[in-house]
Parts: structure tokens; C-alpha cells; sequence
């Protein structure tokens, strides 16, 4: 019997009811699994039953053909009301750039302030990159154009990629970005979707940790150690990849340990990632800054899988230009190029054709890595002096030595060590809570680096006085 | 009895999997709805029915005490469901990029384009302008900086508004944001959770409907027409409103209409919203394009409810430098500041250091208008001349005249005057299905403007012979 629309629509009103029946049945569950959490002491946030349940709802909703992305999104508003409903504390809030800003307030009130938080080189763009970009803008490059990027630029990238690494690739495979973040975003939003996880080895540049949750997605962090000389052990990675996990964001020269893979565990890293159907994000964007040579993900066949990160900002010195690009499968590619289409329209095309100008500038990369590879010297005798136990970094712009526990929490010592000495670092506990450690930057003058190890030095030594 | 923690998880993923299937049953009564709509002709979406549900399921969630937020959040995902459940029409793929496309591969095969396909100006930037932010790339501002944007240049915004809208604000309502689409993003994504609408009134430029989706909301269209001037009815918007609505777009000088509200209109609107809650983005970035002054949000008292969109691409020219800010309340202000510090760090130092000098150009902005008014009297001119009807515009840079229904597909319509006449322009489909109008944009020289208007006329009377 057909019925009318009048009743149909009382029908579907119905079960709309029913579905707050339900979903109130649900909450009460919720409720006395939180009471039974809090006599246990167990954390609201459960990922793997969250997952299972999820799995479970796309499992039944496949069944009748209902559209995984409308299961998706109702999971996981009724996982995050679920957590409402479980928790009540506030999370960490200071990060660096807490530790920037006063930094600079002390300096501005006469304060000597050695520098040695800020990710960025001081070195600035070579005068030719400065000129193209400053005459491309005088000469009105300044439209909107492809959202992918300059077509010479992108085929000078095609070229290179060649050169360095004797792959091809088209321009079809190049996106350039405003930046090495926006690039990483562009992986995190075109890769995972709402309840999808995200690989990060530890220690690792806080931007990971926090893009995941921005697209909606999570991060699993595999934890590596100083005493294993920060080599992530294949078996731990392996055991953190669930049927959620959709990438894993690989980062050598490593921000903050300068750590660079030997080419076996790396290659071993992309294959168990091709295994398991995951995409490696390799970011490299301090490839150039290295002692002895770089392992790069397109020393191997560029695949579906390999999302390549990299950035104008360490090997040229353009940090402020805001430019970067991805390498990647080409629909991938596309995908990310709309992105820019729809939020920004394009990178500058003045900043585009000095990035061009800086990609023939053969030596200029070798001479801001050589300046990073003296003071990396510098900093590590410093460090040998003091008696800080650190790994001696492979590439990069930073030093991660082991300051032991000097109180509380790392950040209040960060402070501390501003305060008091004129220091100004990264404590470890940004980097997935390696609260021993401290990340100290070579984007400073050499003389700074020097005299705030020496001071760091100081400041260990009565810390560990006033204990002891 | 009490149940232990394992009987408890079955029980709520139980209860997870039943909500599927109830779900389910509710597509199926769609699923039947959409048939009996197909046979009367009726509309997929019906604001009135789903108002009816909403207000039913929120009774329901009331008495087990879940959040009006939950539960508003998965209505509007089971309605937009719905609709694309019932809207089975494969979504048009093309855009006026694809035509903008095309026009620029015509012209590279010598063909004669007239281009009144794009939404920007041909102006460029001042020499001044140019000359600024050339030297401060000279001078190695480029470094990163605070992701709000320069202290002066915020500083100059407050001054700016003073003296426009006699209305005093802070450097802590500014934000600097590379362009307006990137404001209108950061508004969306500020503002709008998964599950929430944002209201549109079309005629709209596209990407508010694209940008809803994008962070997981879902955008709410209130139909305007030429036969009322393209002003809104204040009752129809206020129906289209759901307790899940988060904010109205406002777009005056609108793109594509050229309509300007009148006060009383506007002001009505703000009320209606500020009357439910819900924030209104005000999108002026025609504001200077005007023949007689414009109605702006900052005209009234900014509370928090109000978020103003600007950029610098129309009033100087500065199209492909990617700047523009958003004014608002400061606690979205700073919420605003940390996604562009996540995502971007910052706008460079140097393009904000050229809007700086813009911003001191009181001339500029007046000279870009007086061209753009003097190309819409020829327009309306050339207009008349051929017999279409359209709304003489108030203000902004696009004429929206009817050209009648001149074949099945308006996209495809739009190919066929472009191939045949030489003309590009954006079919009126693209801005919320009025398949009946073609926009026709003023960033073009004056010459190209008047030839296109009559090759269109040309095209019009063809069509109409061809038809019989």
C-alpha cells in the first residue's frame, strides 16, 4: 500500500525521534562507563573502542547503503559529546612562541636575550632572490594566476627533482604553496577525514600534532629514545598503525633531534607504510642542512603513496616569502590545488618568480648549510663542555641535549631559564613530552649560540646545587 | 545490578549500530518522499519540514537531558543527507574557471577574446604600492612575524574606521589574512562546526556554498529575485532559520547583482540576527566600488556578533599580492590568528608593508571606482541597446543581466556563446541555480566591455531566431 506524503513525513519525523531515543540510551551507557573509568582511573578517551564502534556503524550502514561520510561525521559527534560528557580539564596551554613573545618583551626593556627558540634561520633570502621577487612586483606579476603554482616554476622543480635524485616526475606532480606548513595541512586535509589517524614519530615538530585534530583526524605518536639514538624501532610503528591510520609523517633532518635515518630503516619505514596502505608524508624540508648527505623518500619510486613537504624557507633563507610546495600522486595534486583555489586563489606570483630565481642559485644552499654545519660544530663543543649528553645531529638547525629534570615542569624551567640567564630555548615537552630534554636552534648568530650553551651550562649547575 | 566495563562497551556499541539502523529506516522513508516529490514537482529542500523535525527531535533530546547542540549537529547532517539523497542530479562540475580556461586557450590560438569572465579588476596595484613593497623586500622584511599581521598596519585599519564609520575598534579586532577568501574561510571555520548552517542569500558568489562543506557545515540558500530588486524578504530568511544556524553571509555591493541594500533593509537583517543569535559575516569588499555611498556593517555597533571582510584586491588593485583582514570581536579575532599561525605563520612582512602605503593613498581607491562606474554606465548603456533586462547596480563590478533560458544547460550555454562569439562570461547557474542570468564582470578595458555586450546581443538574437 503506498502511502501519502503527509503520512511519510510523520513516519520519517518519527524516526528522527527515535534516533535521539537511541542516542539517549547511548548516554546513559556513556555515563556509567565514566563512573566505572573514574573508580579505575582510566583516561575518558578510549581510541580503540572509538574505533571499533565506528568500524562497527560503517559495517551496519554499508548494509543499507548509507553514505560513509554521514556515518563519519554522526560518529564523531557522538564520540566528542561522549568525552564532553566524561571530562572537565583544561589542556596545556604556553608553547614557544609563549616563550618568543617574552623574549622579545625582555629584549625591548634593554634585556641581552640570546635567542635560541626561534625555528628560523637568520640568514635571510641571497640579494638575487630579493631583486627577482622586488622587480617581478615592480613589473606588475602581481594576478591571480593557476592555483597549482607557476608553470616554470613547478617545470624548474621537475627538473631538479631530476637532477637530484634521477626521478621523473611532471609538472602535474608539483603543487607550490605558501609555505611548508600550509603544504602540510594540504597533506592532513586532502589524506584524512574525520576518525582517521595520523602516524608521528616522537620526538617531532609540534605542527603535527596539532594539524591532526584541526582536519578532524588524531594523531598516534610512536615514542623513539635518546639511548636508541632516536631510530624508531619498526615493530613500535607497526603496532601503532590501526585501519585508521592513513598516514605517517616521516621528518629527516629531523626537527628538534637533527636526526637523519640510515637508508635501510628508512626504506623499511616506506615499505611497512606501503604495506599497510598508508601514505608517507616526508617532510624535508631542512634536506640541504646536512653533514654528510640526506635520505629522501624520492630516492624511492614516487608512488600514490609518498607525499613529499619542502620549502624555500631553510635552503634559501625565505622564510617570510611564505613559499613552499608538495610533491605527490597527481590526483592528489589536483585535489590540493583546489584547496588553494578555494582559500587563498594562488601564491603571489612576485614571491613565485623569486623562488624561481632561488632555484638557480646553485650555491647558495651550500652556503647557508655550511654556515648551519659550523655552528652546529660550535654548539656541540659547547655542549661537550658543559657535560650535556645529546645526539650529535646529523642535519637540520637544532641540538636536543638532555638537561635532566631541573623541576616540576618543563616549561616553568623554560622560563626560568629566560629569567634568569637571558636564555631563551624550546623545552622538550613541546616535542611529545620529553621533559629532560631542551631544543636549542642554530637560527642565531654564532656568538649567541656560544654564550647561551655557556649560560645554560651555568644555569644546570645551580640547579643542581640548589638540590643537592 | 551493576554491569561490568566490557558488558557496558557492547552495550553502547550496540547502541551505536542501532542508531545506524534506525537511520536507516529513515532513509528508506526519503528514499519514498523524494519519489512522491519527483511526481508533484516539489523542491528536495523544505526548510518548514525539517524545522518541524528539528523542533520534535529537540523535545525528545530535552527530556533525557542530551545538548541542543548534539543533537542540532546530527539533524542537519541526517537533512543534508536527505537532500542529496533526494537531489540525485550528478552535482555540475564545471566552473567559470573552466571557462576562464578556455578563454585564455582561444586567445593562445589568436583568437579574439572579449574576457568578462572574471571577478578581477585589470587595474593592478599603485606605483606607489609596488614601489613599497619592492623596497621592503629590497630592505629584508621578510622575515616571520605575528600571524595578526603588522602592528602598524592594524593600527592604520583602527584609524581607518574611525574616520569611515566614526566607530572606534582595537588592534585586537584586526586580523590580517592572505586575501578575502581566506577571510571568509577563517570566518567559516571559526564559526561553524560539523552539523552547523550558514544562511546565503542568493544570488552568491560561489564560494560561500563551497566553503560551508569544506569545514563540515552545511550551507542554507534564501532565494532572491530580480523582480523584487534582488532584495530579500526579512520573512523568508527568518524561516530559513534553524537552531543550527550559525551565521548569514551578507554580501552588499553584491557580487553578482551590483544590488546594494537599503539601511532599513540591512538593518532589519542585523536584527533578525542578532535577534537568534547568529553571527552576520559582512563580505564588503566592493565597498569602494559604489555610485553613492554603501551601507557597511561597521555603520553599526560592532558587538560580537559581527565579522567584516575586506581585502585590498578591488579598492587597490592588489589582486595577486593576497591580502585582505577581517574586523571582528577579539576572542575570534585571536581564534582566527592561531589557525593562519598554524597553517601559514604569517601574511610576509613586505606585501603588508605595500597595504600600509594603499592604505595612505586616499586617492587611489576613488580613481579604481570612478572606472568601474564609468564601465557599468557604458555597460548599462550597451545593455539597453540590446533589449536584456537586469537590476542597474548600486555598486561593485558586475552586471547580472536575464538573458532568458537560451538552451537545456546554462554552463553549456555560456560554452556555446564563448565559442561562437568570442565572449566568456559566467552562466548565472553558478550563482545559485539562475540559470535564466549571466554575469557579466567589469574587470575588463571599457572597449572589450561594450564589443562583448553586443556580440552577446548578437548571440541572443540568433538563439531567438534559431528557436523560431
Amino acid at each position: 500500500m503506498e502511502m501519502d506524503l503527509t503520512t511519510l513525513r510523520a513516519e520519517s519525523r518519527r524516526l528522527a525521534v527515535e534516533l535521539v531515543k537511541v542516542l539517549a540510551a547511548r548516554r546513559e551507557i556513556v555515563n556509567k562507563i565514566a563512573e566505572h573509568k573514574k573508580t579505575l582511573g582510566v583516561e575518558a578517551v578510549a581510541p580503540d573502542v572509538e574505533k571499533e564502534v565506528r568500524r562497527a556503524m560503517l559495517e551496519e550502514a554499508a548494509k543499507h547503503g548509507i553514505p560513509e561520510e554521514t556515518i563519519n561525521r554522526i560518529a564523531t559527534i557522538i564520540f566528542s559529546d561522549a568525552v564532553e560528557q566524561q571530562t572537565s580539564t583544561p589542556k596545556q596551554k604556553l608553547t614557544h612562541f609563549d616563550i618568543l613573545r617574552r623574549a622579545v618583551e625582555l629584549q625591548k626593556n634593554g634585556r641581552e636575550v640570546q635567542r635560541l627558540e626561534v625555528g628560523e634561520p637568520d640568514l635571510g633570502a641571497p640579494p638575487e632572490v630579493r631583486h627577482s621577487a622586488a622587480n617581478a612586483l615592480l613589473e606588475g606579476y602581481a594576478r591571480y594566476i593557476d592555483s597549482r603554482g607557476l608553470a616554470e616554476l613547478r617545470a624548474q622543480i621537475v627538473n631538479q627533482v631530476y637532477e637530484k635524485h634521477g626521478f621523473e616526475i611532471t609538472p602535474e606532480n608539483v603543487v607550490i604553496t605558501p609555505g611548508g606548513r600550509f603544504a602540510i595541512y594540504l597533506a592532513a586535509k586532502t589524506l584524512l577525514r574525520e576518525g582517521d589517524e595520523l602516524l608521528v614519530i616522537d620526538p617531532s615538530w609540534p605542527m603535527y600534532r596539532q594539524v591532526a585534530p584541526f582536519v578532524g583526524a588524531r594523531s598516534v605518536h610512536v615514542k623513539t629514545l635518546f639511548e636508541d639514538g632516536w631510530t624508531p624501532s619498526i615493530d613500535a610503528v607497526e603496532r601503532h598503525i590501526s585501519s585508521s591510520t592513513k598516514a605517517i609523517i616521516l621528518n629527516y633532518p629531523n626537527n628538534p633531534t637533527g636526526k637523519i635515518l640510515d637508508r635501510t630503516t628508512f626504506n623499511k619505514l616506506v615499505e611497512l607504510a606501503t604495506d599497510h596502505g598508508i601514505t608517507v608524508i616526508s617532510d624535508e624540508v631542512y634536506a640541504d642542512y646536512v653533514r654528510d648527505g640526506h635520505v629522501s623518500i624520492l630516492d624511492n619510486d614516487l608512488g600514490k603513496q609518498h607525499v613529499l613537504i619542502q620549502s624555500f624557507s631553510k635552503s634559501y633563507g625565505m622564510t617570510g616569502y611564505r613559499i613552499g610546495y608538495v610533491i605527490a600522486d597527481k590526483n592528489l595534486v589536483a585535489k590540493m590545488a583546489s584547496i588553494i583555489g578555494l582559500v587563498i586563489t594562488c601564491v603571489p606570483e612576485f614571491i613565485q618568480r623569486g623562488a624561481l630565481t632561488a632555484l638557480g642559485l646553485r650555491d647558495a644552499p651550500k652556503e647557508y648549510a655550511a654556515i648551519m654545519m659550523r655552528r652546529m660544530e660550535k654548539a656541540v663543543h659547547e655542549l661537550e663542555k658543559i657535560g650535556a649528553e645529546f645526539y650529535r645531529p646529523d642535519g637540520g638547525m637544532y641540538v636536543f641535549p638532555r638537561i635532566g629534570k631541573l623541576g616540576e615542569d618543563a616549561m616553568a624551567t623554560a622560563f626560568e631559564l629566560l629569567e634568569s640567564k637571558g636564555v631563551a630555548v624550546a623545552p622538550g615537552s613541546l616535542f611529545g613530552g620529553y621533559d629532560d630534554f631542551i631544543r636549542i636552534s642554530l637560527g642565531a648568530p654564532d656568538e649567541s649560540i656560544v654564550k647561551g650553551i655557556r649560560l645554560l651550562g651555568e644555569f644546570i649547575a645551580e640547579k643542581g646545587r640548589a638540590r643537592g
